[in-house]
């Protein structure tokens, strides 16, 4: 793999003092704490920095007593001059949308690769997203951002100055769908996604509804009809398959910490058979590291837990044709990609810290 | 005691040694432990036996020390002679299926009402019986068998000898879309029924699959189109609706001990809103005690769990019709609805004990 | 109402409109709902109002989604004339610690029975009350006040106008142990009671403590030294049993929604035998219809989630006499036991509504 | 570096083709699982065959749907003669007491280093070994074994053929207790040590104890008096401190996967302060990379599930020195330990492939 472009630094992969240099902007959720273990035992890249806004600053192990002896930074107050002067290489961005598109123009002036993990540069067209979000203030680099799904756009994303890390629901149906309505074996509409997700993938924030009483052994549906990820999910999957996708995408909240399981019900196109489906999934992802095609198992959120991995299967039964994909929300939904992104942006092994 | 028709023995309550006679043939699995919790509360009620199998005798409590200081029975070997001398009214049956049709004609022999929990009895055509059961050994009793669902059989069940207490999974998939499909505002086809299960729905057998560290945190489906409490949720929604439904039915096990709630996606009739769907089920359940219509809050199964309640609620949302119904499959899916057949069956509130 | 001693009305007991009336104070935390579920079901009790702090008012389904159907009341504002009114028997006082004593007067000068949740009315000796709590503004009626474990204090609690509901803790440690101090067969001092509780415990205020994903599959000590459960302990102990009484209590939060089990130990006085342990519960409890002693089945908390059982056993290892003692926080740990001593102060049979 | 015993191999490390060479027999349970997944991201180990007996042989994926992509190998019968030609350099011996010792001869025979994670080598004194376990057939190498609790025992496990990798409790146990009983400061008998565990550590066979509806939600004591990591613990401590060591060891299952807690009450010897037990604890963890000691937060479970790490605090209350460790019962207790032992035994990283 040659790089030429502002990955410059992968020639010097391998030698302990030339590791990637990562720098993490919002270390406190979920997310960036999870990264900042896979950072810990990347045996290529090293986290050099933890940003965050004033009110929240301090040692990591204070937000996270799990990183005691694992990451002695401090979250320091995110000011660009600062970056400019760490030899960084890359800035993991892991703040709210709308605070997304304030820092990045920043991270990009001042060198930095940067994989935003907000919907901000998700979605590519700026009109859409104001419909579901708010008003866009970057559609400069919103032009220029990567979709950062790796399995498809790896090319792509191994040049990019910035990737759109996805959200964990849209890669969770993307991984299922993707090759079989490109190869012309599901139609592309009407189709019905129904999701669970563990509780962390709702943040940090204490709310009654994640209260542990109240959460705890209850299982329900949220979103209905309203789920932002919806038009990210069509996106991904027009772009990918060439065709105007349609799904109704309906999320629901399940009692245990990490996971995520789309079952997904889908119109076959002709005598679609299990096996076609199988055979599609299983070329699409033979070499790719992270998407494993279960047969005789069905995916299920505990195979993947604590994982980069995502699982998929494919079935046919009554006219429908149903698939199954799991994956660890805050790993392949959003942490372990990241990763994987930066792994195939800096030209190194694909799995690197990742096992 | 004797029980001359619907209710004919509604005078006699109240008075302490005149409480209906309840006997329980199989004691020891979870829907008995229920039936035996909710008995020792009913005030017109009590439990007089348990029996079961030869290896499975004595002390209640020696199988759920939770009995202890609430139920004192033995379960004692199942002989139809001893049940002749108890005086009993009703059997509630929980064996297995097979071993269910071979106890009935007994216990009608005897003289008892009998409530049976298995399948055995709420398939009525014994050809897709035998196909997805066994042979089907008391053809006689099937044809006069009720379907226990009481929101909507309540007359017969109250002269009913013979009851099919109904499945957990058609319970909730019918009380959600009967009374819509019925009012001709979904189409009775190409429904889909995507459920989640507690633990508890698949028995009290230790199984590799719920074994603690295996089922604890882990979310999947199984039983993908094969799920035989499919063709019951057809016969009962196209008996109720006068039109031939056809859904496909998809179960997921969710780590919790309790509780069953079924998403449920459908397409409208015509330009149906969702003030139209929930009227149409608001109409159907005003005077039903145990089912509640939901509508700012989406169902749940926190919100039901532990009690014989099932709540409801429609949505539309991008062209599609969306149902959410929620239930404790060991209360209203199981033991309460068993005894909500019994109050209706011996003219009694229709709540008592079940609150 | 005019009660003229230990259950002067019971006579009034068993016809419709004669039933106690309940007013609750405090609706919307997990006891107050709990309370309402058991008056629910309580066949000689009535709940006939709920009152609350502006704020917090509006219908109980509100607050309670489960309550639907079950409970029409709304909460209504907190006034005294409002209670004068209502014919009411009883007040069930469910608000914090230092509102409670602002409340009391008021609901007694009305002509109400009290049963108080809180810790204002528990620690006999206000000078202690204060030293763990804050100024007690109520010495009048702290020193009328009984202590509100039924066990032990029947006769009183009879008679009384002001019960202090005892705590979770105290009450799960003192029916372990006051039996076996009383009878010499255990030293009084140097005990210490491993405590752990489930979640609900906590109350219904979300916090990071108790937010799912980081209190899910987390188990820990919390309140070292310094639990203010350990005087009402040693008061409640010391007067059961005519010595000093000291102990050490040591709280852990448990990941599950409800249940406590306290593991004490302690050392024998002499050559004290695990039978000698267990016949001297089993003489002390062998009428009291809530409290199990076990000997083959150790106390777990499943056994006595949603009831009001406590379950205790003894064992001697290696020198140390240990108990271990079983009870629903929620319910013998609080609403459940406040229902018992209303039967007591009622006159009622003691597990009405309660099984 | 230089090693200069059994290690010979410790010079080949650095190079990709010259990693240690790891055989694991008996991967089919809980721990078997997690050291295949710590040596797939293990920077200098890797793993080259995995044995079983007649009847679990197959793919690992088989055992474990988690490690497709992760784990190629097939468990396959373990036949002595094989193990000779695969150049391995060190066995992790995954199978249950009594087998181990049956294995062992024939590993160090063909050349191996092993280490052995069941009981058989860990009780010195044959005598107390039989009394708690089963005959001891394999006194010879009993008599080589080094335990191996890395923080403790480090240069007698750098030259070790043979390690009995500790248990889990007494690894929780021993890391809070040994620095300081050593130190003089706390009483070396009449300690309590009440542990709780996970539900993984009590395996992976399906029992009605651990059958996810009775298990879930449910929280009690076990093996009162008679568990058999008491005489490990009484060894560990007694050999650490050179003093004789008593305590009673109670364990509780707690309704969580993985994570263990010992709180241990104990007797301070003078007037020990906290600050003296924590800066005791602290200069002895000062240089180790897994045992932290906190201050002022508390150890609990979540800091350390799914990590090598072991947390300790001490505190002092009513007379008593009190003591909170927490672990992963299957890391630190099990298999982080052992591949924690391994580094220490070929002149690695401590914490290769631990973080």
């Amino acid at each position: 793999m040659s790089n030429t472009g502002q990955g410059g630094n992968v020639d010097t992969v391998g030698s302990v003092d030339k590791k990637i240099r990562v720098v993490l902007v919002g270390g406190s959720g979920y997310t960036g704490f999870e990264v900042i273990k896979i950072l810990a035992r990347h045996p290529q890249a090293e986290l050099v920095g933890v940003f965050g806004p004033k009110g929240e600053l301090g040692p990591m192990e204070g937000f996270y007593p799990h990183l005691s002896k694992l990451c002695a930074l401090d979250q320091e107050l995110f000011e660009p001059d600062r970056l400019k002067d760490m030899g960084a290489d890359v800035a993991m961005l892991c703040v709210p949308h709308k605070v997304a598109m304030d820092y990045v123009p920043t991270l990009l002036d001042v060198g930095l690769r940067v994989i935003d993990w907000s919907a901000d540069y998700r979605i590519r067209d700026a009109a859409v997203y104001e419909k579901w979000y708010c008003p866009h203030t970057d559609k400069q680099h919103l032009a220029e951002a990567v979709y950062g799904l790796p399995e498809f756009y790896a090319e792509q994303i191994s040049t990019a100055r910035l990737i759109a890390n996805p959200g964990c629901y849209p890669t969770c149906t993307a991984l299922a769908l993707a090759p079989v309505i490109r190869a012309g074996l599901v139609e592309p509409t009407g189709i019905v996604s129904n999701a669970i997700s563990g509780v962390s993938g709702a943040g940090r924030k204490p709310h009654p509804k994640f209260h542990f009483p109240d959460c705890n052994e209850n299982f329900g549906p949220y979103g209905v009809g309203n789920h932002r990820h919806m038009p990210e999910m069509e996106q991904t999957l027009s772009d990918l398959t060439g065709q105007a996708v349609e799904l109704l995408f309906q999320p629901h909240l399940c009692p245990m910490d990490r996971g995520m399981l789309c079952s997904i019900y889908a119109r076959p196109i002709g005598d679609v058979t299990e096996a076609q489906l199988t055979e599609c999934l299983q070329a699409a992802y033979a070499r790719k590291p992270f998407v494993r095609v279960r047969t005789d198992v069905l995916p299920a959120t505990k195979y993947v837990a604590y994982t980069n991995f995502c699982d998929v299967a494919a079935r046919v039964a009554k006219g429908h044709v149903m698939f199954f994909s799991a994956l660890d929300n805050l790993i392949k939904g959003a942490s372990g990609q990241a990763v994987q992104n930066m792994n195939v942006m800096f030209g190194l092994e694909e799995t690197a810290g990742l096992y």
